[in-house]
């Protein structure tokens, strides 16, 4: 069920994807460190950037009631605390496409520091039936190049 | 412009409407405080929670495309600092009608201190078109009920 | 390293705790349901009402500077999108304690139709060193009310 | 008590200080808009990214416990709706110190459209005994690069 194994993440070499970003002061709880479902928000920015990198914007193809992407599972592993004002990049290390359904894998580091690591399923949709449909051909370009080794 | 003064809304008697929770442990800052767009939200969701008190559930609204109602204003004006696992009331203490704008006054207090004010003005609109209609009646009658003195 | 089943924690019977909630305005995304990330903090409100109704609330045990309970580990299954305006229960359905680590299993339904599952892994360490602790007593007691069959 | 008028704000020349971002997927509501509150987030990350900008980053004066600057006031004006995808400028139009108090002006637009302003008065306090405090002097400086004709 679970495609990625936390290792293979955190080891996983040059990631094709980074999208760059600092820690906001409202993403850290009372506890002072960042409020664990932020880290998730942050997988998810970083894959709608992916899409919008890649030509195919979600907010495009929401518009155009083409195909929708819900979510079927995610899960993130914390291996160091983040912190307001920490420089980090979320990378996408790894995709595998299983017919309709896309796997990506994320890693988010600090300089050297690997600080968490996750996954999430997106089924892709008709927007309007909410029945599978087969990945865009230009998505299915898109992430056979993050594809891993 | 601005409906209500402040200390209209501080000092006004018999909240008609309360909505009461507890401050989050992701609602606060860096700072150790309740981030203050939050403090927005808690009057947005004593809004809504109004409406589905008077029969009138925005969700079934919005469901059914009748109407929407965007703000077009909001502010507010904050005494004391929130902090994680306060019980606050947010209450509706004013209310006022004029055409298709509605303004509403909000208070949050905690046991007898008031911790902040508020108010937003939302306009009533066509779900579709966007153009001004006139306030549902059961709204109507629902503002009258914290119209004020 | 996942303590629960995605099938143990949907069937589960009975569920100890339970934290009611609508599903917020602001919860959904542009695509209509309720944005992923949220249902993790809907687990994470219900694990702290879990607290609260056990008599060591968290805002107290982070004021004493006494302990802290990072989390290592979260994850959530979704078999049914959820939309505003949705009534849903979010229970703790188990527990397990393996030292200083506490996995928590979630589940949120909508009457009878499970529509999340969940776990969260948390570890709990000195506020101010982040050692590991023993789990304090009462903490013990409460997830023992919730630790399955 | 409000410092700046909307058509100050919405016709001042020339922003000093501009933060650009793109609207989120999950800062969109249930009825397809940019939800209020998050209008306040933009504004309170530009200003996060002005102190940044000029050598004095909020997440370095709160882990040197020197100063903290709550909320006194804040507002909005919308104009016209932010939806997901829509590339903004968050500008700082205007600031005005008084004493310990500082009052920003905000602008948001897309391309020539003015979409919202607003306002926030902040009051720069002692970090430990929250009394006010003069503005440290590289503040000063900072914000009277914004201080308007």
């Amino acid at each position: 069920m679970y495609r990625f194994d936390v290792e293979e993440l955190r080891d996983a070499a040059s990631p094709p994807f980074v999208d760059s970003r600092v820690v906001a002061f409202q993403d850290v709880d009372a506890a002072g460190i960042v409020f664990y479902p932020r880290v998730l928000e942050y997988f998810h920015d970083a894959y709608v950037a992916f899409l919008d990198a890649h030509g195919c914007p979600l907010s495009k193809a929401l518009d155009e009631g083409v195909w929708a992407a819900p979510i079927r599972h995610a899960e993130a592993h914390f291996f160091k605390p983040m912190r307001f004002g920490d420089p980090v990049d979320v990378a996408i290390v790894r995709a595998h496409v299983d017919g309709s359904a896309v796997t990506f894998g994320f890693r988010i580091t600090r300089g050297e520091k690997v600080l968490a690591v996750g996954q999430s399923t997106h089924v892709w949709v008709d927007r309007k039936t909410f029945q599978r449909i087969d990945l865009p051909e230009v998505l299915g370009r898109a992430f056979a190049s993050v594809a891993g080794a």
